[in-house]
C-alpha cells in the first residue's frame, strides 16, 4: 500500500507517474482541500479534481488542470453576464462541480462525494480529502487577507505575502481513512507539491502530522524546490513568508519532524551533500517532470528508495 | 403598454414577433413557472429561459429552446457520470441556471433574479414570473403523478393523462407587478401557448384570473389549436383530459370568463363562424408561425385587434 499526500499541479504530475507503476487498488491519495472554493455557488475542489482527472486519464496535459480538450462556453457566457471568470471552470469540468455540489447538498460528506465521483470516473485508487471539514488557506497580503485561489489564480501571485493560515484547520478532523492510510502504508510519499499551501493544509489538520511522525513505514518527500527556486508557482514566496529557506534544506526543515528521506533533483547533488551533514537522508535523481517518461522515472526512483530498506544512503549518490 | 401571458415554445415564437413591433419598454411578459425544476440541483425555469433568450436574440430557432449555437459538453459528461440527461441543458444555457441558482441561494426572489438576469442580457422589456412561490404542474398518468417536465420532456408525452394539477398554486401570490401589469395594460395578450399547462398555471395563481376579468383593456388570446389539433405538443391531450374540446371552441371555453376576443388561424374560418353564433368574438388571420415574417405578421394582426376599438367584428373576416 502506497499513501501519497498531494496537491497542486506538481502533485498531479507525480501521481500521473505513480499510477503507471502502482496497482490502483494499492494507491491512496490524501488530497489538499485548502484551495476549495464556492465558485458561482458551486463547490469546486481544485486539487481533488486534478487528482481525479489524473487517475481517470482525463487531465489536460497542456494546462496541468481541468479536463483534456474541454471547452469554456459556460464560462464565456458567465463573463458576458458580468460574473467573475478568473477560475477557469470548463464545460466538462463543470459536471464535476455540479455533481459534487448536488451530492453535498443532499447531505453526503466530502469523502463520500469524492469516492462516488471517483467511482463514476472508473477510478480504483482511493482518493481521500484531507478532511470533511471546511478548511480554507488564507493568504495575508497588503490588500488584505484573501483566499489562496484568489491569491494564486485570480491575482497570479503578484502580491507580497505576509503570512499564510489555514482557517478552520484547528477544529477539523482527518477524513475517515486518512490516519489509517498513513499508519498502514508500506510507504508514505509527499508529492513535489508546494509545501506551504498544498501539503501544509494537510499537515495542519490535527492528528495527521502526528500519524506521519509515528508511522512504521518510510516517509519520503520529493522536493518541489530545485536549486534556489520552485519548479513552478509561488512555493518560493510562500516558504520565505513562513520563514523557511528556498532550497532543499528549507523543504527538509519544513518536513523535519517526520521526514525519513528527501528526494531532490540531480542538479542539487552538492546541496544534498551539505544537507546530509545535518543528518538528513537525501536521494538525488532527475526530478524535473516534463514528459510522461520523466514522471514515471521519478515515481520509480521514489518508490525504490521508499520501499527498500537499503535505500537510505549515507553518502552521495548519482542517478 | 402591452402585457402578455406566455409559456412554452408557441409563446416564445409569438413574443419573437411582438418584440419586433412593440418598444421593449412597453412590453411586459408574465411567464409560466409551473415547469420549473431542480436539475442537477440547479434551479431551471424553462419558460423564463425561453422568453429571456428570445428577447436577447439568443434563442435557438432550430430547437425552439435553449441558446443558439450551444454545445452540450457538460451534459455529455454528466451522462458519462451516470446522471440523468433528459433535460437538455446546454453549456451556455447552464450559465443562466447556475446564476439563477446562486442568486436564489443568496436570498433574492425569483422576480429579482429574473430581472437581474434579463438586465445582464441587455433586455429592456419586463419579464415577470407569474409568482415567486413554488408552483409545480403535476400530471397524473397510469404510472403515477409526475412533473410536467417529466411528462413532456423525459417521456415525450406518451403517457395517457388522467388529470393535471398545479401543486402549490392555491397558496401562491402573484409576483410583484403582475396584477398591476394586467390592470394597467392597453392590451392583455395570451400567447398561443398550451392553455392547460403553459397559461393554466398562471391562471391558477389566486388573483390573476380575477384581474383578467376585471381589467379595462381588451384581453385577446391566440389559439394554439388549428383545426382539431395543436400546432405542436400535447395541448390536445391535455385539453381533453381537462374536459375541453380540442378546437377553437374549446380554447374559447377555457378562457371564457375573461376572453374578449380569440384570434384563430384563417383555416378555422368556418369554425369561427360557428363560434361567433355563441357570442364569442373571433378574428381570423394566418396564425402558423414558421418564419420570422409569420411571427411578425401574427403579432401585428393581434395588436391591431387588441388595440383598436373597431376590431371587434360582428361578422366573418378574411385575412
Amino acid at each position: 500500500m502506497i499513501t501519497v499526500l498531494t496537491g497542486g499541479t506538481g502533485g498531479a504530475k507525480f501521481v500521473e507517474g505513480l499510477r503507471q507503476l502502482v496497482p490502483a487498488e494499492e494507491l491512496t491519495l490524501i488530497v489538499n482541500t485548502g484551495d476549495d472554493l464556492l465558485w458561482w455557488g458551486l463547490y469546486a475542489s481544485p486539487d481533488l479534481d486534478s487528482i481525479t482527472y489524473t487517475l481517470a486519464g482525463k487531465l489536460s496535459q497542456e494546462r496541468g488542470w481541468g479536463v483534456h480538450g474541454d471547452t469554456f462556453h459556460c464560462l464565456q457566457t458567465m463573463g458576458q453576464l458580468g460574473q467573475p471568470i478568473w477560475f477557469h471552470a470548463g464545460d466538462r469540468d463543470l459536471a464535476t462541480h455540479i455533481l459534487r455540489s448536488k451530492l453535498l447538498a443532499d447531505g453526503e460528506t466530502l469523502s463520500e462525494v469524492t469516492a462516488e465521483i471517483a467511482a463514476r470516473f472508473g477510478i480504483k485508487a482511493r482518493i481521500l480529502p484531507m478532511t470533511n471539514a471546511r478548511v480554507e488557506t488564507r493568504v495575508l497580503t497588503p490588500i488584505g487577507e484573501i483566499s489562496f485561489e484568489e491569491y494564486f489564480v485570480e491575482r497570479w501571485y503578484q502580491d507580497p505575502v505576509e503570512s499564510v493560515r489555514f482557517a478552520g484547520a484547528s477544529d477539523a478532523e482527518p477524513a475517515p481513512g486518512v490516519i489509517e492510510a498513513i499508519r498502514s502504508a508500506d510507504a508514505v510519499l509527499l508529492a513535489p507539491s508546494n509545501p506551504v499551501t498544498s501539503i501544509g493544509p494537510i499537515l495542519a489538520v490535527p492528528g495527521i502530522r502526528e500519524a506521519l511522525r509515528e508511522c512504521r513505514s518510510r516517509t519520503v518527500a520529493v522536493s518541489p524546490i530545485v536549486g534556489r527556486a520552485p519548479v513552478s508557482g509561488p512555493a518560493g514566496i510562500l516558504l520565505t513568508a513562513q520563514g523557511f529557506e528556498v532550497s532543499i534544506a528549507g523543504v527538509a526543515e519544513f518536513y523535519g519532524d517526520f521526514l525519513d528521506l528527501l528526494v531532490v533533483d540531480s542538479q542539487d547533488a552538492p546541496a544534498a551533500e551539505e544537507l546530509r551533514k545535518t543528518g538528513v537522508r537525501v536521494h538525488c535523481t532527475p526530478a524535473m517532470m516534463r514528459t510522461l517518461e520523466d514522471r514515471v522515472a521519478l515515481a520509480r526512483a521514489v518508490l525504490a528508495v521508499a520501499l527498500h530498506s537499503s535505500a537510505a544512503p549515507a553518502g552521495p549518490e548519482r542517478p
